[in-house]
């Protein structure tokens, strides 16, 4: 008998008759005699009603009152799950993150979780209960209620499955696992049994949408052995089945770690590219350009600068799309005339796509082989930004796809390990 | 510089363009000079829909659960009115029942306030700020939220008004006072300026939808001056002519209140008659009927035994018209065997007319009057029932209209008084 935390996704969660599936699966978890703890997020649409309806009022909605607002979906949601528990026979009991507590800084709408108070969940459990907590919030030091931000509840779940010392936390979602890249593009895609704490960080942060980022760090900070999988398979499926399917991110590089060196593709379209051309080359330039971005609170990602012959130099980075006209007219107003840049070129058309593995730390040539790759197919490579377990280039757009799937059979992806 | 108490009824904030409305108002009082509480229901339409949801999950929902989730419309109306209130800069905050805290007993969907902790309510208003709080709901010893029945943001209001020895709570609507009678019906009717606490006690129990029940008896218990108006008026008025608006509930039978002997005319639809016929005549045989019906759980209004020549007599009564089936079934099955009746009747076909007003505590041949009304129309009466300050009877529905607006000429309601 274990404690094990689950993790339902909104789209799990998207209706009365899902919610009774989910209570299904919960219902079999409890009846092997497992103790378990059941973090939902709202029901799909909801969170979003809300929010538009805050911004009618204020276009700018006051945090506290947005978070006050923002967390219902959830407190519904959890009442539910408890309904649909209870009228398949198996005692249940709601809480909202105020209640339990779950207690969080005061940064309304991006909240952090400091601390879990589970002497009432585990009493609830010790009397054979099924708790069910709101994912996506807490309570601050003051009483108010605050949320995680996008994507909070899997935090939710890990932090809890983290205080209380579950066994392992399952976050059950609409995708059955983590893939070597994107099976829309690559047909022959293949799941994931293991993948470790580091890839998954990587791929989170490079725009594979199957876990939100900062729930994979908390997983890493504690060591939650934490497991993706599907909400849309039989929710009456034996118990051995489903804890082959899935994908365990682990924080060991065990022996019976899948060898292959690059784990997975990822991709985005997410950003784009800004050059400022002929920028007189002297010390502090970075700091004249970067600056003024930072100031207008835009974020960058990539960044490469170029030397010139004539005493000038290059400066591109990319931001995300949505930023691209405010980016470029910080540059034009703020900037060229400031340090006599040259010209500044925006560029939207770009995608990026990266290499993610850990065995890359430990075997040269991979870079290599993934330029080596794209050349072959006769993509230009825009600008490349590595770390450790990954390397990651810009493209043109066009050729994202084609890249994707030259490199997926490059790297030997569709083969079992 | 008075502490006052505002409550706005579900259509009142049906939108955020109401809503906006709501927040003008109230800045308006604020700007006067006013300490503002605001207790705002939830949005129409949103507590059924959320009911509706829990239903599908389980038929008869668990009352905790229910609560839980019943409790999240008013938590988003109290947002959304902060918000709006800080839009036109006027500093605003809300809280949940909980975070006040306002304190219930754990009868879960029907739940009493026992306590109203104020001082965190106090130091906001102290700090300049409007104060809004979620009707409706509360939270029990256990820590658990708890919903006071519907229509229970009225008592909410009234309640935190008792709490805090408001000046006066406001209560908004979308009818702008009492009436002598509802005016769909009757077209001179007319708006009372005053009605004394008894009587809308009367009014309330006999259909009048205009405040809940139970936030009247809290009003005359804690002597809360409390005054019904209209939320669809011009929010920016001038605050004199809002306070000769709408309609004051006093409790002092003081000279300046209105002289009418009757104050106004209630009528529903909502009852059944029911008669069971040939009953033997013996002592104990009230019981004998009416205590199966109190263990089905349904409520008895009015209650006649007519005395027969032949030893037996005939005993009626009205239930909930809902109800009407149910009483029927534990008449004929439980009830009628056992006392050997000759035969139970039921009639859904009936209406309930009232007469209501402090002043027939001293004048007498107010009844006579009605009945002679009703005669001289040609209605026949079927039950009566009498309290010191009122007189009901059931008719046949069919003349409810003609005895309402009969009985309105008859005790002149139409002329100012």
């Amino acid at each position: 008998m274990s404690l094990i935390v689950h993790k339902y996704g909104g789209t799990s969660m998207g209706s009365t008759e899902r919610i009774k599936n989910v209570a299904r699966r919960v219902a079999k978890w409890h009846a092997a005699g497992h103790q378990m703890v059941v973090v939902p997020s709202a029901m799909s649409g909801e969170t979003n009603r809300l929010i538009a309806l805050a911004k009618e009022i204020q276009e700018q909605p006051d945090p506290r009152e947005l978070d006050a607002i923002a967390s219902t979906g959830e407190q519904v949601s959890v009442g539910l799950l408890a309904m649909a528990l209870k009228s398949l026979g198996v005692d249940a009991v709601s809480y909202a993150g105020w209640q339990v507590p779950i207690r969080t800084d005061s940064a309304f709408t991006k909240a952090r979780i400091e601390s879990i108070d589970d002497a009432r969940v585990r009493a609830d459990l010790a009397a054979g209960k099924v708790v069910i907590i709101t994912g996506f919030q807490g309570i601050d030091p003051h009483g108010n209620v605050t949320t995680l931000g996008r994507g909070g509840s899997d935090t939710s779940a890990v932090a809890v499955a983290a205080a209380m010392k579950a066994a392992e936390c399952l976050i059950y979602t609409d995708v059955d696992g983590v893939y070597t890249t994107d099976p829309r593009i690559v047909e022959d895609a293949r799941r994931l049994k293991v993948v470790s704490f580091e890839e998954m960080l990587e791929m989170a942060s490079l725009g594979s949408k199957v876990l939100q980022i900062r729930s994979v760090e908390f997983a890493g900070k504690y060591r939650v052995p934490t497991r993706v999988l599907s909400s849309l398979t039989d929710p009456l499926m034996s118990l051995e089945e489903e804890m082959v399917s899935g994908t365990l991110i682990t924080f060991e590089e065990a022996e019976n770690m899948e060898q292959a060196v690059v784990s997975g593709i990822a991709f985005n379209r997410d950003e784009a590219k800004v050059t400022v051309r002929g920028v007189p080359d002297r010390p502090g330039i970075a700091y004249s350009i970067l600056g003024k971005i930072a100031d207008a609170n835009i974020d960058v990602d990539m960044i490469i600068q170029n030397q010139g012959s004539d005493g000038t130099t290059d400066f591109s980075f990319t931001v995300h799309r949505n930023e691209l006209a405010k980016t470029l007219d910080v540059l034009n107003t703020q900037v060229k005339p400031a340090v006599g840049a040259r010209e500044v070129i925006g560029d939207a058309k770009v995608c990026k796509v990266s290499i993610v593995g850990i065995g890359m730390r430990s075997h040269v040539g991979i870079a290599s082989l993934m330029f080596k790759t794209l050349s072959e197919e006769g993509i230009n490579i825009q600008m490349i930004s590595t770390s450790e377990i990954k390397v990651s280039v810009i493209l043109e757009d066009k050729y994202m796809e084609l890249a994707v799937r030259a490199l997926h059979r490059a790297f030997g992806l569709e083969k079992a390990a």
